[in-house]
């Protein structure tokens, strides 16, 4: 969510995201919307050829279409722009009109701040939050309320964290990063040694967490410190709610990990790789840059670059096709075989 | 967790859930316990024919039972009713034994409560929880500590909020609705735009979310904010825990989410869909009234309305029975097969 | 995490966990490291021979060795202790040198501690932490910023509650549990009764939650209350993030249950069982002591002592192996398949 939009002018927009305003470049635009529930002030854009008709008919002040279609929008009545790519001009002008909530700079009074921890200019902290001994926090930092900031911690400039955040000792935080609600990052990896008699003592969880500048983390997702090593997410990296990252994994910048995914320990994703949703990586396991996976992959072997798997074990995607498309006819696979079995039989007997 | 129960006569519970008491109707219960378990004052339940040796040596003060089955709990000597649906009477005698415990209204000193939100009459606000500014609180609803109402949120009457839930802003709830510690509405939806050097920006997500009446959400569960639009969970709802709720998703009213469910944005349940634990929804797909998934389920294509699917990909439950049996057979299938290209080869040498 | 360490002598540490201190049983190690990263104050250890020539070359003041292989550390200038488990040996010696923080014994001045609470000697309540009503914490235990302690909780003696725990009313915890950030004890379970109307009304969820001595929860985990009866983790199991355990769920005493596992209501683990992350297990589905589930399996029947199983549906481990062996030739199954029927074919054309 975001504060009130201020209006700007639809070439002030184009501009921004390098398009052109083939009319109605003076409009003013205060809002994003769909096609669908656009009114007065509001920017909205296609992309899919199908969907010109509706965008037509809708009643937004601005849309922004793919690069000469301006003239396919019939009946449109306010302003047009053509880009090369509408949904992510729409994105970039939606960063404008909707800008991130600032804060005013302000420590509310019952938040609990260390003596020695250090707020930058215009540092935001919320009723109830707490920042420990030795934690700094940049500039325009907003820590919203009943987060929970330990000692030591080191936040970037312009960071949100959403209500109920934990960041435990000793965690790194870059610029611009957006955790929501929930989320936890430092807490010990998962490490145990069993001994003779089958009682586990904890294999130390000491080490660090490095989260770099721009990423995003959904909801409740939990991000381990390393045991003896760090656990960093590399920067731009988004990562969606209820995503569990294990002690010492390595995550390249760009990444896009899809809700309730889990990459156990030290496993490593190269840049720019994509998990879908509820997909499972073992431990140790490297996912080569640009990889994707469908949802629900469970991976358990190294992934090279560029390639997409999927399934359970994880296969490359087609051979993974391949056997589902098989694994439909397999009932009637055992059906056929079994006749055939008879048919054979039956040569043989005519044989003898 | 409930208030200590006041105690009813079993005259007044089973006129309550329109059962019969057969004797004993003047006996007061002031509990529910499990057959195993009970004692004096306790009201249990039995439905299963195979355990009314069970609940007839038990020391409830009151069983009930089916119907015409009061004769078969063999020397027992408390009350006993008899009703259609023994589990469900017993469920409906605990709403009135067990109410949710009422907490007086009142705001806790530690509590920060907006100078513009609104509270209804008897509205309780725990320690340390936050209400932003233009909140709207029914009358009778609980906020437990350290929650974080935010601005602009309408939450309707009698609604209990655990503790440590978030509300981002402007979320809607209906009355009676019951969110357990740890939930978190209207966080951002997961939803970027790659630009050309790879760079993820967000898609705006500046839609609304509505709960509405007699909903139950799970602890430390997600349901995120619409991107342009409206997330919406049906009244009646009922989801379990660690369940992610994507973007712009539509439930429909009584259905039933088990634990670690996932729902990809925009997909849309119809009317008492059932989803076991762990299963996923792609995104956009639509799933019919009274259909049902087996627990990990992967529906990646629409699911007609009354059908039972399971499996990864999800298939009508017979087929994935059917194929999960071929399955099973699958490696003597391979062995089969080479035995039986041997005998084809034999036959075909001994023709030439 | 853990307090600055004092520094003990490889001697003391040897005797700690019995092991033989080959050269250097003077020196003095501050902390834990990896091979790679040690330094001078530094301990670390070697298990695996392929690893013996980074040990020598490495900067840790002292080595742990397997037994005999002290003279293996080619050009190894510290201390060198011999052991018979070396990884077991360095955890051990980790819980000396990096012990639990110990917080002073102090209620912050923004916790919320109701009057009739009893706080055994040097209990830490952190600040914006609730306490409720006849809650009872045993000496040394740790309650961190914003955590919420219900009524009538009883949490044993040095407990570490870390941010934003949640403890329903009436949850039992031994001795030194460790909670992490927003784990939630004792929430209700998940049970409904549908009606004939299709509306479900709440089985009574009024049991109880006990968590048994040196138990770890990881960050955002649930653990249910019973519905009627008791939800029980036995002794020394160790739980990761985000795992789900229903209500009445039977968990032995040292088991392991890996990062987004969920249990469904009323399943019994037996002693030591250990399952790998992202698995399901059936309600009221029982496993034996000792039995293991690879990551991501689907447990639907109850599984015997000392088994392995994996896959969905989980099956004995090597029957799930040469299930997914065939599996990858099903594909050319189909094929050869349909080779064959035309073989056959033709032989049975020959004869007529």
């Amino acid at each position: 969510m975001s504060q009130d939009a201020e209006g700007r002018t639809v070439a002030e927009l184009a501009a921004l995201f390098g398009g052109r305003a083939v009319k109605g470049g003076d409009a003013v635009v205060r809002r994003v919307s769909s096609i669908e529930a656009a009114g007065a002030g509001d920017l909205a854009f296609v992309e899919d050829e199908k969907l010109f008709g509706a965008a037509g008919a809708c009643r937004a002040s601005c849309v922004i279409v793919p690069e000469g279609a301006a003239g396919k929008l019939e009946g449109f009545g306010g302003a047009v722009v053509e880009a090369a790519r509408p949904k992510l001009a729409f994105a970039l002008a939606a960063e404008v009109l909707h800008p991130p909530r600032r804060m005013e700079g302000h420590v509310h009074p019952t938040a609990a701040v260390a003596e020695g921890a250090q707020l930058g200019e215009g540092v935001y902290v919320g009723a109830g939050a707490s920042v420990g001994e030795g934690a700094r926090l940049g500039s325009g930092t907003q820590v919203h309320s009943n987060c929970v900031v330990g000692r030591g911690v080191n936040v970037g400039r312009d960071c949100v964290l959403r209500p109920n955040v934990v960041l435990y000792e000793g965690v790194t935080l870059g610029d611009r990063v957006v955790l929501h609600a929930g989320v936890v990052v430092g807490a010990d990896g998962f490490g145990y040694v069993r001994d003779a008699e089958g009682v586990y003592h904890k294999f130390p969880q000491v080490g660090a967490v490095v989260i770099e500048d721009d990423v995003e983390v959904g909801a409740n997702s939990c991000i381990d410190r390393g045991a003896l090593g760090t656990t960093r997410v590399g920067r731009g990296s988004k990562i969606d709610n209820l995503v569990q990252v294990g002690h010492n994994v390595q995550i390249g910048p760009h990444c896009i990990l899809v809700g309730q995914t889990g990459l156990a320990g030290s496993c490593r994703l190269g840049t720019g790789v994509v998990l879908g949703g509820q997909t499972a990586v073992r431990d140790h396991v490297r996912i080569g840059d640009g990889a994707m996976a469908a949802a629900r992959s469970a991976i358990a072997e190294d992934v090279d670059p560029n390639t997409i798997v999927s399934g359970m074990p994880a296969l490359p995607h087609r051979q993974s096709l391949r056997e589902q498309a098989a694994l439909r006819r397999l009932p009637d696979v055992v059906v056929q075989l079994r006749k055939l079995q008879e048919r054979v039989e039956e040569l043989e007997n005519a044989k003898r």
